[in-house]
């Protein structure tokens, strides 16, 4: 494992500072000593990727596309080793890290796909009119183009999904751009395992050096050292609300502001109907609230119903569910730390009542299954009782009516989902609350949990603030290439050196709009 | 003309400090106190908006084409009462604000088109797989949805095609907002007049009271007061660079923050070729340089070329083509005042030549036009001329050799347009140079001057920073309504309880992309 930075094709270990992973299930440190990247370090990374974007910026998308599936099959190569060391620094079992290594494969395929055409780019084309009167039309031809340097926040509840060669970085790299990760201090092994394996697959097709880079250090170093820098044109982000609420006014206070894409969780509402209040329903959000050990941004941490025995049953069925999950390790000390003083402290109000905790004999990291619920009135004048708790947790909203859920619904902030379940006749019934979910998400579920995010063109995953700082753009799904390029036009250009997506005779036979058609057409 | 404040279907005038025309021709009054909205106004009419969101964000594309097309025949109907205020208002000649009125009309139609058609949602569906391993593929679907009230601030250059019922205000509205205008001080009548034609297409079409208002006042209380509204979810301004960033950072510093698309104007380089220096070319900026008065977003400011005879013969050209332009009448007063000050300062920096200046005889409000240069090196340490001269006014650069031209460049900020003129086998040789200019632009001319910005689907009106606050998105053509909206994924939801878009068979027959494939399939 090489566990200097990676800058461009170089090493780098300049820093007498060092990241070293912990296992959370053990508390003990892992091998390996990753020093922190030191400001030249830094500014040496983001030249060099400034230096690729002159290259990388105007290959063919083939050849990004072979980039992105070699980048695929190196981290296919890096084998249990990758798994070994995953598990290890994020306390996630094996059958996890196994998954999420494919989803993390399957993304990098995705967009290599996606780029091999370019229909993406959305070529638009409006051809001259010598003879219009007053004036004459002019031939005028928009394409998409990639941004710059753009840095990644590898996030720590996926290490390999939504990190190094995750999501964030594969659209960013098939856009066009170079990247430049800050590896998560929680899983320095794995940042470096599959930053090398990018590296190889960079030096292996032949991309210029600088391409890629991963730089381990802290938030404050490294992290908003790269946000701040002038040559730093977009960032991508997934964690706290406070972090990622910081990099964004950073990135908004340069000289130049920057689109920063934080992706910063929600409390992801399920609306509970009469008709839904079942043994179904409790397993399933059972399931939903606890996996990954409620890690997940699209964790159900608020579940809203009408007062009454159906949902006095449904309660101590999905207590019991809870209750017999076996609590499992977090991601690091410090996230279980925080669970339980969290929950430690919502017990302390006294309009909280508990309604199960799985027992936990062993004094570790391990989270336990925490259901708790609360009236809708004590629920609307409590501001904090809608704030997330990044763990296993959910609570129970008890309303006294319709109007009243309203109200509970109005009281919440953006979110990454709401989710309804029940009949579809019951459904009719409650439209003015579906009004209100609908301003306030990225993703409206029908009669299914919010966890598990399909990644396809039709996902959104973004929501209004505070779920993430752009409601327009999404992180998951093909659509998150769109957030790290910009339109440029072309008036009256030679023809010879238009890009090829714009060329007379459409050579790369890709969806264009052509005098307001969408066509092939050559 | 309705003096009040307009605040959805109803007039207020709470204020007793006004807003007064000035004809600029004459610094004379024109008739009307338009009376500035107070805050109880502006949170009044943010309400009304907040409202009127709930039902027109629901309204089909049909009927909102009907209200846009609406608002075109009122405007059409305001006839040459219209036509002489904007006239007395703005200092701008017959001819040009008859045209400008053309141009707001066409725009609104275009909108009308687009939105009629659904195509323009991007309705993307994802079919269930319920026998896919490991688990089974959800039923997913995604379309874009309006953000809610839109804040739109009138330009000073554009009394009608940037202003009241301008671009921003079209696409705003055809994407499913309500709109709240911010009047421009300087035409406060043009406003009223226009704003009273919305408001009477928006009765006439049945659409929700609150869709739109139009507020008299400053930017510090009325203009600040909006951008800061919790229930404003976006603002579109074009303006200059300091009141753009000041309101920028507002939108920003948000608890909520919002988009907000600030079009703050640029120097427009134009890169002139030795096989372009000629008359032709001479007449052709000129015009440019002169159009409007010189106050157009894309006015070409600077001129880069290689020193040698044939740039001091062109310069001669120009300038004498510059000296016969009579100077016209500024929009505002304080707007000649600057442009003079600014030339007069520019002229003491002893690295500046004039090289011409248009005679002014008449002691008013008029602008000259002026031509002035300076070596690529004393450019290249003075950053102070780099920056736009809002007026008739271009500075040429005498560049030593190429390798200076690429110096040049790099030197300037993000630009709205640049321009590169001479032969296309001449274009070859300035490779680099054509690379630099490209990361800088929003729109690549040949041949041809940046004034003149066509309105359709591939126009780019934008670019890097500060040319606008977000490079990603236009300000003009149709894709200026992507500003407005945002994506929303229904998973596993009723088809019945679907937007029309997303149902299965395809009732309104729009483009969409269903498992991957665009198709207008059933």
């Amino acid at each position: 494992m090489i566990k200097s930075n990676l800058i461009g094709f170089q090493t780098s270990s300049e820093s007498k500072t060092f990241t070293i992973g912990v296992n959370p299930s053990t508390n003990e440190p892992l091998a390996g000593k990753f020093p922190n990247a030191n400001k030249d370090e830094i500014n040496f990374a983001v030249d060099q990727a400034s230096k690729a974007f002159e290259i990388y910026s105007k290959i063919s998308g083939k050849e990004k596309a072979e980039f992105l599936n070699a980048i695929a099959v190196e981290i296919e190569g890096l084998g249990d080793q990758l798994i070994s060391r995953c598990c290890a620094e994020s306390g996630l079992p094996e059958i996890r890290i196994k998954g999420e290594k494919g989803q993390t494969i399957a993304q990098l395929q995705m967009f290599a796909n996606l780029v091999e055409d370019g229909s993406w780019l959305e070529a638009t084309i409006d051809k001259a009119m010598l003879d219009r009167e007053p004036i004459p039309k002019p031939d005028i031809r928009r394409i998409l183009v990639p941004l710059g340097p753009v840095v990644v926040f590898a996030a720590s509840n996926f290490p390999l999904a939504f990190s190094t060669a995750g999501g964030d970085t594969a659209s960013a790299l098939a856009a066009g751009n170079p990247v430049l990760v800050k590896a998560h201090r929680a899983h320095p092994g794995t940042s470096a395992m599959i930053g090398t394996a990018v590296v190889k697959a960079a030096e292996r097709t032949g991309m210029p050096d600088g391409v890629f880079s991963l730089l381990h250090g802290s938030g404050e170093v490294v992290g908003q050292g790269l946000v701040k820098h002038p040559k730093i044109k977009a960032a991508g982000f997934t964690g706290s609300q406070k972090a990622g609420r910081l990099l964004y006014d950073l990135a908004n206070q340069r000289l130049e502001p920057i689109p920063f894409f934080a992706e910063m969780g929600s409390v992801n509402p399920v609306l509970l109907l009469p008709s839904g209040l079942n043994q179904k329903t409790a397993v399933m959000l059972a399931g939903s609230i606890t996996m990954g050990v409620g890690q997940f941004c699209t964790n159900p941490g608020i579940i809203i119903s009408l007062e009454g025995t159906g949902l006095t049953g449904f309660i101590n069925q999905l207590g019991d569910e809870l209750s017999n999950v076996a609590p499992d390790v977090m991601l690091t000390k410090q996230i279980c730390k925080s669970y339980n003083q969290e929950v430690k402290s919502l017990l302390t109000h006294k309009e909280i009542t508990l309604e199960a905790r799985a027992d936990n004999s062993k004094n570790d990291n391990r989270g336990r299954a925490t259901l708790v619920s609360v009236s809708g009135k004590a629920f609307i004048n409590n501001p904090k009782l809608s704030e997330e708790v990044f763990g296993p947790y959910s609570l129970i909203i008890r309303c006294q009516n319709k109007s009243e859920i309203d109200q509970v619904l109005n009281c919440l902030d953006g979110q990454l989902t709401g989710s309804i379940i029940g009949d579809n006749s019951e459904l009719s019934s409650y439209d003015s609350a579906v009004k209100i979910i609908e301003k306030k998400v990225g993703r409206l579920i029908f009669n299914n949990v919010p966890t598990g995010v399909e990644v396809c063109p039709s996902m959104q995953h973004g929501g209004p603030y505070p779920a993430s700082s752009d409601s327009r753009f999404s992180s998951v799904g093909t659509a998150a290439i769109k957030r790290f390029v910009r339109p440029i036009t072309y008036q009256s250009w030679p023809n010879d050196k238009l890009p090829d997506e714009l060329k007379d005779n459409n050579p790369l036979n890709i969806w264009r709009v052509v005098d307001g058609q969408l066509t092939k057409d050559q």
